[in-house]
């Protein structure tokens, strides 16, 4: 692949997450051998979606208008909000189906590394809809990972004050179908120590 | 996901080669979030890729010009031919670096399953070039699978009268750091009739 262009193209495609550099070439080589049938119709779709595609600004979900249709749905409980990092995260409780409240996307977690700070996520929109909504619970669904654990803590801090709303978080213990013997420990240190009665 | 135009946007993302649903949702996310560092330089780029690159009339390779630049060298060998079935395999040797002939680019191998006929590929063309520069040798460098190994076949076939040209295919064998006990039948039988003399 000795040509700049093509290989241009391939890196471009390789900077996509989860696409190593053979992928890329895979993908690359796809495209070019199917203009018509691939390659365009990605286009169109990457075009209409840059165009149409927006963040809620209300709860930072993504739809093709602001507030979502999860925002101005009627048929949800409007006094709780649960706290998600990604998008990606509200789609995976959309799915399970169970959850019948608000959301609020952060955008991310806090991370000193990665450069984001308190400003860099919607900690201070949280804060607002919460207070304007007189929201009676806060449920941090977040990641429990170091980031996640770092972010649910200082978002649980700011939230102390407000008065009437409770401040959840997801349970911690043994994965549904996992093997003691596999755990790390801290996920059995979790588990053990919110240990529940059975009898 | 309930909005039709980002179930879309994914649906053609996941149609990608390699690409799961899963991968579809993180890229198109992380496209969506990052409209003008990754959705932006991904769209210039497949238009440019859509623009510029192009088909060599000659050997099938692609390249931003028509013969390509292997083509039109004059440091290689013009009378030996290297007969593979995609681009990717064309990379595969060039980045190897141990051939210095001619390619041909078949656009793929003969199926019947996927409707892939004699017209479906360039072996017409490939005839043609043989015969007009004189080549003096076509290495057959197709797959071992069934599709590939048909391929072999019908173009030797055809290439049989052409006089003053040997018509060669890859070795076929252990693979080099193969375990012999995890080898499949098929390829301990050809590595064991082809068996090579040490003293």
């Amino acid at each position: 692949m000795s040509n700049s262009e093509i290989d241009k193209f391939i890196n471009e495609i390789s900077k996509l997450p989860g696409i190593g550099r053979r992928s890329a070439q895979r993908i690359g080589l796809h495209l070019l051998k199917n203009k018509e049938k691939s390659l365009n119709p990605l286009l169109q779709a990457l075009n209409e979606a840059k165009k149409n595609i927006i963040n809620c600004e209300n709860c930072g979900n993504i739809d093709t208008k602001s507030p979502c249709y999860i925002c101005i749905s009627n048929n949800r409980d409007l006094r709780t909000i649960c706290v998600v990092e990604d998008v990606s995260d509200l789609w995976t409780f959309e799915r399970m189906g169970f959850y019948n409240g608000m959301y609020h996307v952060l955008g991310g977690s806090l991370s000193a590394i990665n450069g984001i700070g308190t400003d860099e996520i919607t900690i201070k929109k949280l804060i607002e809809r919460i207070e304007l909504h007189n929201i009676t619970e806060a449920i941090l669904a977040l990641s429990t990972t170091m980031e996640g654990q770092t972010t649910s803590h200082v978002i649980a801090d700011k939230l102390e004050n407000i008065s009437n709303l409770e401040i959840t978080r997801l349970a911690q213990g043994i994965p549904i179908g996992g093997e003691v013997h596999y755990l790390d420990e801290n996920t059995l240190n979790a588990a053990f120590q919110s240990r529940k009665k059975i009898f």
